[in-house]
């Protein structure tokens, strides 16, 4: 089977200076990927008509597909619509279904409709239109002997939509092959740690390849693998999955593109149980990403963002005298919280933060970057100690993670934190 | 005076495979804008060899400048050194000051050198050696007839300090252009609304260039500069930013880099004022938006997510027949829940959020996305709806920026809501 070749075409001034990092092209090299396309090149362009010629007609001559983003937007400096339509000789007609999905998306924001939008509802004879349910630009798909050039806005989620819904089917009718994938979702153990504790993983399983992917939040491990046929894809894949599950059970939390807010509200859900939430340093992060789960209002009752040690404890009823003896960050202080939100919101579970996100607040006996959390149940309270680092935003994240990960534990009956804590201290 | 023109190239497969995202690039392509550089292009290509060279030709022949990173590690699959050489006509010789680098690289960090580190010390004839503190890959300078040809390591942090150290100051002294360039930032307003209200904005002012760049959060509006002078280009910049501030003042929060929660927490800390918040819809994100900023606790007390119709009733004193009466999404809980909260936190202002995240929830009278936002202060309590279209996590972005702006404009004393709105509706 010939392997198909791909071109990322991005287009944006923005993106030359460096106002904007291009993490479409890597979402679109990863896609690409999963589907066995092998993206050559990845070229980036300004909103200059020559330059965009240009890079048309190298990709469009050397590769199978190009996809190109940016530069479909309603202002003057948006040139990409006039550069694809001179490239294949052809010009603009209005598409009124196009123009149906502009009208839909103002009147359910109750605007009105501008000329300038009205225009974008104008789209090259001999494209197939991609519709755009996020916003006003529609993207286009020309197809010629054999190869695809796609245009989508550079809007992220706008461009991510079309991709799925469009470009991602017609590359997979297009180009079929046996391969498949799956992603491991970990927390609570760093990379390398993990990497030891999956030796020979790389070379385990015939036909399959491994990759760690670290983030503040936990390292995905992302498996390919390929085969004469979708059975053996599909078995080699559980091979390893078999292998890492046992190795290192506790800290795989889900798949794919799960979060760890989605599963720990699918627990909940499916036990009937609730929780409420009591953050300080985390400043409602936990809370927020708890209420990104659609029905989350099911197992979800309320959360409280107590800053000032006043509102500890006029709020969460922690005794002043724990507060004045042990200080605000401490697990006392974090058992105290996490038992009172409980309490007052009369949920299942309460967790709780108390730390030093910083950059000021640190000393040698309690530094910036200091969280403790705590955890309360029917089966006790507990609070343990981590330490994230010195950045404020990335110790919130680390620590409203964490925070998660501790009440999924405690729902799942596994070890109150992660196995590699209590062994290294 | 000739602009000078540069191409970065980005080196490695795991660029196209989007397993990275490519930041070096987007900080390249700021460095050389700075400097009055303009980047015509960006390429990034694998470890290939002739897609290497491919890309260094069609680079070196059409700009002046070529910033290649990437692919110079110790591993088999890092070809540029070879690539670099082969495209030159060159070939390696043993670099002792290099070779004395590695050595002492190792001693540090009490490790024996490798064979494989031992290697890298050879370089190309015919090129400027770029020292490297922070790893064992040296990086190289090619000039000929005026051009320059630079090579870095990939890894961020030892390129960064490559390019600040050699590449930059030999850059600035080569080309040395005056050019400026801001950004203003904008929210509330739509892209298309903010261009009409800025007509001929792109043809006002000589030397000048203007992109909109609209995201969930606003529009920001960049400007670039060019002049024969500094002076020229302060003042250029400047008609421009007057223009702009005349016709659409009350939309603009900020300049560059600045986030709304930044803006607004440090007019409250200079007047001296607080603020607590009381969310439903938005799940806690107002809040955590406002803690990221350092210093937070100064002018932030608290915060309630109230998600259930009673923690509103007995966290925020929402008087249930209100509920009853007009729905827990309604004008009449948005203010009582603003009312509520800043009686309790007893700030200077109390904002709240109300609303449909959905997916689901929604009804013809008051759809998916549909919010309240409330305010109350010395000067009174109001709220406002707004609609923000079917997606749940956009929706609540859209509302806690929304809601912070109302606060920004309540101690700016501007119009209480985006005057757009009032227009439209």
């Amino acid at each position: 089977m010939r392997r198909m070749n791909a071109e990322i075409l991005s287009i944006g001034d923005e993106l030359l200076i460096g106002q904007v990092v291009n993490t479409n092209a890597s979402w679109l090299g990863e896609q690409c990927s999963l589907l066995g396309i092998q993206v050559r090149r990845i070229t980036t362009v300004g909103d200059d008509r020559e330059e965009l010629l240009a890079a048309f007609a190298r990709a469009w001559e050397e590769q199978d597909v190009v996809i190109a983003t940016g530069g479909l937007g309603p202002t003057h400096d948006d040139i990409t619509r006039e550069a694809i339509c001179a490239f294949f000789d052809t010009e603009l007609v209005l598409d009124t279904s196009v123009l149906r999905d502009i009208e839909s998306l103002f009147a359910d924001r109750k605007r009105a409709v501008t000329n300038v939008n009205r225009d974008q509802a104008m789209v090259p004879v001999g494209a197939t239109v991609i519709h755009n349910e996020d916003g006003t630009a529609p993207g286009y798909h020309f197809e010629r002997e054999g190869k695809h050039f796609f245009v989508t806005p550079g809007v992220p989620y706008e461009m991510h939509a079309m991709v799925e819904k469009y470009v991602l089917p017609r590359l997979r009718a297009a180009f079929r092959s046996p391969r498949g994938s799956l992603t491991l979702l970990t927390t609570g153990i760093p990379e390398s740690t993990l990497s030891d504790a999956l030796p020979g993983i790389d070379r385990l399983v015939e036909g399959t390849r491994i990759a760690f992917l670290p983030s503040p939040l936990g390292v995905r491990i992302r498996i390919t693998a390929q085969g004469d046929d979708e059975h053996t894809v599909r078995d080699r894949l559980q091979q390893l999955r078999s292998f890492i599950e046992e190795r290192s059970g506790e800290y795989l939390f889900g798949t794919g593109t799960q979060t760890l807010e989605e599963v720990v509200g699918t627990q909940l859900r499916d036990a009937g149980m609730t929780v409420a939430v009591a953050e300080s340093c985390t400043g409602g992060l936990i809370t927020d990403k708890l209420t990104n789960v659609p029905g989350s209002s099911q197992w979800f009752n309320h959360g409280i963002v107590a800053y000032s040690n006043e509102s500890k404890i006029e709020l969460l009823d922690v005794d002043p005298t724990i507060i004045r003896s042990h200080g605000a960050v401490s697990r006392e202080t974090a058992e105290a919280m996490a038992k009172g939100i409980r309490r007052r919101a009369a949920t299942d579970f309460g967790i709780s933060t108390t730390g030093i996100a910083g950059p000021s607040g640190g000393s040698t006996e309690k530094p910036v970057g200091l969280v403790w959390i705590g955890i309360s149940s029917d089966a006790g309270t507990l609070a343990h100690d981590f330490y994230f680092g010195p950045h404020r935003i990335r110790t919130k994240q680390r620590a409203a993670q964490a925070a998660m990960d501790m009440l999924r534990r405690r729902v799942c009956s596994l070890p109150p934190i992660p196995t590699v804590l209590t062994e290294s201290s």
